[in-house]
């Protein structure tokens, strides 16, 4: 089996996606993180959730966590007008997480390898340079346990 | 909104659980993780999916990830000898991640705040010491987005 055969989709988003829709497509997809492309579809790096949640955090929260427990719930108010007029580009990390890319005819054992070694849970696979889809830790240890 | 409010329910696992049973979980409910509890139902860590791949890499290759190219595919038929006899403490690693836990009464604003310090996608929600279900960053977005 190689990189081809084991993808899935997987949802991505371009650098000018708004910052909202991006949001959005997490939140009702429940995923871990965006697949971020450039503008030729090329992969350019991993929005994690987490990093969405960072950015929405009040940044005196985050100087200063006991205030956490003071002040009363302006998150979901404030989401929607923190995100207005924003890109993805602007939610990514000044240093964002590079996407580890695998070949579509990578063997299971390259991929595998890859994602241990990264300790990532997220490879995308491409084509000609272009993203044919994604494939997750779990989705390998379906393949390698539901193969027997 | 509350942590119990907020919160789902997450599989769980526990140290003595067959390994091969906690993979197969993993894989079927195409899960990043488990929340791995101690024989109290107290929370302990989380096994990422990552971590499991990992350890079903043959360490000649994570030594030499060149030579996972040139070998057969073999590891769909190890990994049901390579798990069986184990159990989860043997697949969590030397010293394993921490589980990030909140209060059934934290606040959307605290578990926002903690999950943006670590920036961990997941945290667990403790009620009496014992984990009423969890709460992961697009779950929080979720609830952030959907509000209004």
């Amino acid at each position: 089996m190689h990189g081809e055969q084991m993808a899935e989709e997987f949802p991505t988003v371009s650098l000018t996606t708004d910052a909202l829709e991006a949001v959005r497509l997490l939140a009702s997809h429940r995923l871990p993180g965006l697949i971020v492309v450039d503008d030729k579809g090329r992969p350019h790096s991993v929005l994690p959730a987490s990093q969405v949640v960072r950015f929405l955090v009040p940044s005196y929260v985050q100087d200063d966590p006991s205030l956490a427990r003071v002040i009363d719930e302006p998150l979901a108010d404030q989401v929607a007008s923190k995100l207005t007029g924003l890109t993805v580009r602007q939610l990514l990390p000044t240093e964002p997480a590079e996407l580890p890319v695998v070949n579509f005819d990578d063997t299971v054992v390259e991929v595998a390898a890859l994602m241990a070694r990264l300790r990532c849970p997220l490879v995308a696979v491409v084509k000609d340079q272009e993203i044919i889809g994604a494939i997750t830790a779990s989705r390998l240890l379906e393949l390698v346990t539901s193969a027997r």
